[in-house]
């Protein structure tokens, strides 16, 4: 038994080996060799981060982003550079959010930021009692009158057995994108939710909350962990805890933004579309380092690494920098329908926003043809740690492409540090590697020259 | 071709599945979720970082260090708990180093430290040219008049390109080790290596120099790259730079020290033993968290998580807290002599010594037999991103083993960050992550358990 099955898996390698060229093999040690020699896109990174921190859409920060990436774009070997025009939410968060609970144990304050989309609580803030619960089913196995008035506080920890981080943070996301929703409807006054990561901090991790058909929607928070750690211990033993909140975020009119697309046509179909991109806004109280600046950046240093090895792909590669993933994705869904609707081609689209962490692999969302195929240069990624194919899932700004069953991938990254970061004022550039960012870069790079090559 | 490819393909996943029984999947499964549900390991870590920094051999916090150990080993469920006399060297750091460039452009203070076992320059340091060489070839290329009186100044930076950054040191690090002992015979009057790092920053990078047979040796500096990025500069526009040097670090006599060692007897062989360990000695400027406390945690870890599972092993467990890894290998000449001594049957050893990242696999010294075996199980580790064996060096601390003919391996981990940190002030328990270090865990334990069931 055991010869049959070494003999199968040499029989195996040698067949792997056979089918790479080594051309290929030379492309995949100069595109690594050139992307971790870089220093550039690192910078580039680190400006992003520094001059456009709290770049949500609709703010000056996001238009600076915008004008940095197309500034940036316009300095490389690109046949055109453009910018799409999308109207995109304007929501701000005004001053910055106070917590404090009250306690017969004491006052303690406490570490809270707004959800995105949230109404402010406005000048005085709201001070009420709190409901705990573990998620919406909890929540809505209340009568009215135990929640009117009351701030409902979800408390769901992150599970810690999954080694992709994203399936705890899937588990218990829900709570915030419709957790105020609920509590609205039910006559809350306010909505206090667990932040997501793993760590037990002080750091608070915000992202979007929807108010879908809702009335009179109520503000709502992310608390830091460490904080609601204290409050949960603390509606243990105490009846009467209540929470202050003041916050002054405001939701405006929509305004107008762009997606910055940079554009190399194709020497055999100019008129096939490879697209590639991560997202340019990013929340407002960090510095959206992983998230997505590193998807970004990624994207462009597709495109560089490209023309520095002199390399003609067969397909048109547009680069694009997503606007309003945050909030709305109207740069997502801008870019599909305008792009659908005027006949264009698309070959494949690829996505970087799992963080600028050591790439593992690739998620792929097409026929298990797709896969195959891949296997023909896929294990030359393996000397640099790049070796899981999964199929599944690819990320939010290519997804409206997927009706029109275009071939979707993006990049796996070790995922063990992303939530300690995600949403959160720790999310800067000091928290991404330039190596690991660099692999990534790579990566995706052999992703976009060997499909281009060999088809699928 | 491409049929008997898939085919070939489709067996190998059927037959790798065939041989693992739903026993060993339920193991990997409890061992991964123990683990990552853990916070201890990591609070234990914590406290050996905070509470016993700077513990480099002979030092008060190396025996604080061997004391936390051993009372952390004793709480648990091994059978027996004991420290292994050893002697070991006592060099003190004592004040910290000054350095600084004198040049007609202007002084500038620079970030230095000294090597491990370099003499101190005293009250006074010394004020010398510099003569800055790649390596110790282009230094052997030299004059003695050249070199008389001079510092010399090695300054090689990392080459980027390697995947592994261990390749990157080991191509460098001859420079930290012999540079100080070749320029003391060439008469040089002191010597300022490059930090061993990729990342241009401030840090200081300290680790051992060997001064073999050396009659006068002189004060060796590591220097941060960004200070040596700036000198060099200057070396180019200025012919009279000098750079003056102090530090008061001494050699002592040699002191008794202790390996600490915790003990599990094994159901079938209980004198037939599996070692594993890291070690307990860390340089005088940082936490030593990653430059290994991790390996320590991790290995205390892998007893505690048998333990905790009820799984009692066919061999003895022995877990090794090595003392002196930094300095002159003590600890690990005194294991591996005295037990060989006592005529012990070793069955296999493990180290952990490469930091606590994300683990990818398993670097083995054994023969080939050994490691196809491994192929039963190791798959099962895949869904936990542990999936590359590679036939090589394991670690210091065990490699005394191995004229012994006993199999070694040792954990291979992320290595991108491992140089931002090794031997520096930033290697502090802030920048080691739970789950990263928890997964090393689960990995190395997996590895002990598999292995003692089948056998290699």
């Amino acid at each position: 038994m055991k010869h049959i099955f070494i003999s199968c898996l040499f029989f195996f390698i040698i067949l792997t080996s056979f089918s790479q060229t080594k051309e290929d093999s030379l492309f995949v040690k100069q595109v690594f060799t050139e992307a971790l020699g870089d220093y550039e896109a690192y910078e580039n990174l680190r400006y992003l981060c520094k001059n456009t921190a709290g770049r949500i859409c609709g703010t000056p920060e996001a238009a600076a982003a915008v004008e940095f990436t197309y500034q940036t774009m316009r300095n490389m070997d690109f046949d055109t550079v453009y910018l799409q025009e999308t109207m995109v939410a304007s929501w701000k968060r005004g001053e910055v959010e106070t917590g404090k609970i009250i306690s017969s144990y004491g006052n303690f304050d406490v570490n809270v930021c707004a959800l995105g989309g949230s109404p402010g609580t406005g000048k005085g803030g709201i001070l009420q009692e709190v409901i705990e619960v573990k998620d919406i089913e909890e929540l809505e196995g209340l009568s009215k009158s135990e929640i009117k008035d009351k701030i409902i506080f979800f408390n769901n920890p992150f599970t810690n057995e999954h080694f992709y981080t994203f399936k705890s943070y899937s588990e218990v996301a829900k709570n915030r994108y419709y957790g105020p929703s609920v509590a609205a409807e039910l006559g809350a006054a306010g909505v206090l939710v667990r932040s997501m990561t793993h760590l037990t901090d002080k750091s608070t991790h915000t992202g979007i909350t929807k108010y879908i058909d809702v009335q009179n929607p109520v503000p709502s928070f992310a608390i830091s962990t460490y904080d609601a750690n204290i409050l949960s211990d603390l509606l243990l033993k105490d009846q009467n805890v209540k929470v202050f909140l003041e916050s002054h975020c405001e939701l405006h009119d929509d305004v107008l933004s762009y997606n910055v697309i940079g554009e190399k046509k194709g020497k055999k179909n100019p008129d096939r579309i490879i697209t590639v991109g991560g997202h340019i806004d990013a929340w407002y109280n960090g510095e959206g380092a992983h998230d997505d600046g590193v998807g970004c950046i990624q994207s462009i240093e597709v495109a560089r690494l490209l023309f520095e090895l002199d390399i003609e792909l067969n397909n048109t590669l547009r680069i694009v920098m997503f606007i309003d993933e945050e909030m709305n994705q109207r740069g997502a869904k801008t870019y599909a329908s305008e792009t659908i609707f005027e006949g264009e081609e698309h070959y494949f689209a690829f996505e970087s926003d799992r963080g600028g962490f050591s790439p593992l692999g690739f998620s792929v969302d097409a026929d298990s043809g797709f896969i195959q195929n891949m296997n023909v240069w896929f294990g030359l990624l393996y000397d640099y740690g790049v070796y899981r194919i999964e199929e599944g899932y690819s990320g939010v700004d290519i997804s409206p492409l997927k009706e029109h069953e275009i071939p979707l991938a993006s990049l796996i990254t070790d995922s063990q540090r992303y939530f300690d970061y995600q949403h959160a004022e720790t999310d800067v550039f000091e928290n991404v590697n330039r190596r690991q960012l660099q692999l990534g870069s790579a990566a995706m790079t052999s992703f976009v020259y060997f499909i281009d090559k060999y088809g699928y």
